[in-house]
């Protein structure tokens, strides 16, 4: 049997980084057996992590390093892991790594939004990979499925509440009829929203991700710092939301951008959004993206938004998509070993409605 | 500059059938942008449609043949498109192509379901693929994603809302309070219901399609006649949605795979959905997949469950996955050409409310 063990670097040892340890710890099996075609003793294992912080007693207090040199003149690591955020060094980093033919995969949508075109043509040139699905949406599977599944449409339209902090403020406003500053207080409490909001509230946070699906749906480089239209959540009332909803609405922050004969309309604004809508019942710190393609309709994908496990699991598929040899192969054995349960031992919660009828609850 | 033509052949020009065309025909700039690194005269020429029709007059008549053998010796031919609908021929039809070294795209939940797992292991041993995207929920990308995005997950859970007739039908019951039997004939009159509704109403298509996600999710073949539970709609009644109503419920046709332990749960039945969720708003004809991973928690996949277009976009989109070189460069040149359009020249729709606060309207 062949053992296959790719090397990877993490640059950033947050909170998407220690995602990234823990998926990669809880997942082997799976992970293994994604990369190895049923080799079971393929792995992927953590050579370096990039940090100025010391790791005393941590298991892998003795990958952490300060020199970044010296993972970049390492062959053996193929996949470089940037979860540092900010634009700056994560570019420069980025870009060394590229050129020195390792793959990169980020979760940082500023440098995405920057530099992203630069760096996904760095990379072709040298035959590496520069991959971002973690930048947009969380672990939800969006920038993978609009570069792949909707080849055989025209992208008309991408709208999406695309930052968590701002819905579960609005979120807090609605059901609570709370004011901003005291929804905005309780996001803080439960670590929803940073010290400094600002980029959340203002929308900007939103901008650079509508642009990084822009950027692919009509393949331009399109950097937040050129939309003319942003406007956050700070002139958003209690008030508000109560005459929307005599009106049969509720208030969503949506970022849209869409194609207007061969032009671009890029904006984020507040939205009343009618209730009993799909896009009405996305809450709290929830994400939701609506993509129109002409052949296709209107397609949403939603899901977590943030959270270190949500965003690691999206950074470690973009890596097992640069390493991978899936198997996709179904076994038949499960119809006679058990696997199937029957259904006196479903053990499902009911419900009796007043007119006798029992229905099972979702 | 190299032209490159890639032949396919159609087999059953149907609703599906004639959509591929209709598609193949609307996208040609993307569809060969996709296929030929922007070698603008890669194309996909369908160079046979098997049916037993004649269509005389039809742009497309002289590709027409009953003879399946004539196509199976074409070595031009690298892609079967199978759109017949019915277990047989369809299986004996799609293993002697992949016999053939040709691969083979299927919109045919009946031979997935039955033979998939036999196709995709005939298929690993001829060295091309066997892909199935459009057997379930129509255009919206969910086999391509739960092969493809949830890597670093173990899959506890796939719910969902996976036949659109059902979902008309219900959704009438509960808007307008009609009688199934009422809704029924609408939904028929609509084209959304066949004149034998059986394999909609009594829940076996949505069986067959969790059968097809749960064998993707746990390597396992599960086909629909194993599972114990299949209660469709027919005992739903308007009585009910009133009562569920009082209860804060409506009423969906969910069809679940669940991982109890080592185990799998599967079932389809009608249950209670709480009203403002997500899975609540999802009405008409629409579909949605909610998949469970252990990392990323609940995602949400939705869109036009069926219909001819829809359903063409995920066969295309199969067929350009077998013969694809993606270009996924993003241009920058928009910055400067005025692909982005001002803001003044949006011309939103905006509504005023009680209080004078002005928002877009979505």
């Amino acid at each position: 049997m062949v053992v296959k063990m790719f090397n990877i670097a993490i640059l950033g040892f947050g909170i998407v980084g220690k995602g990234v340890y823990e998926v990669l710890k809880e997942n082997g099996d799976r992970i293994n057996a994604a990369l190895g075609n049923n080799n079971k003793d393929a792995s992927i294992n953590i050579k370096y992590i990039l940090d100025r912080l010391e790791f005393k007693g941590h298991p892998l207090a003795d990958r952490v390093t300060q020199d970044y040199a010296m993972i970049l003149a390492d062959k053996t690591v193929s996949v470089v892991v940037e979860t540092m955020g900010g634009a700056s060094p994560a570019f420069e980093f980025s870009k060394a790594a590229l050129e020195a033919k390792k793959s990169v995969v980020t979760s940082n949508k500023e440098v995405v939004d920057k530099h992203g075109d630069v760096l996904i043509e760095i990379a072709a040139r040298n035959g590496v990979s520069y991959m971002y699905e973690a930048s947009v949406g969380g672990g939800i599977p969006i920038i993978h499925p609009l570069q792949n599944c909707f080849l055989a449409n025209k992208i008309i339209k991408i709208a999406g509440i695309l930052n968590g902090t701002t819905n579960f403020i609005l979120t807090k406003m609605s059901e609570e009829k709370m004011p901003l500053e005291e929804a905005l207080s309780i996001a803080k409490a439960k670590g929803y929203a940073e010290a400094n909001p600002h980029a959340d509230i203002a929308g900007l946070d939103s901008a650079r991700k509508i642009c990084i699906l822009a950027g692919i749906a009509f393949g331009r480089y399109l950097p937040f710092n050129r939309i003319t239209v942003i406007e956050g959540i700070s002139a958003v009332t209690a008030e508000d939301f109560e005459a929307a909803d005599k009106l049969g609405y509720t208030i969503k922050l949506l970022a849209v951008a869409e194609l207007v004969g061969n032009r671009a309309k890029l904006l984020v604004a507040p939205h009343l959004v009618k209730k009993g809508s799909l896009i009405a019942a996305v809450n709290d710190v929830y994400n939701a993206i609506v993509v129109t393609g002409s052949a296709v309709g209107e397609v949403v994908f939603y899901g977590q938004g943030a959270g270190s496990l949500p965003t690691a699991s999206a950074v470690v598929t973009d890596v097992l998509e640069i390493l991978k040899s899936h198997p996709k192969a179904i076994s038949r054995a499960a119809l006679e070993d058990g696997f199937l349960l029957p259904s006196n031992a479903f053990g499902d919660k009911t419900a009796t409605l007043s007119n006798g009828s029992v229905y099972r609850l979702y």
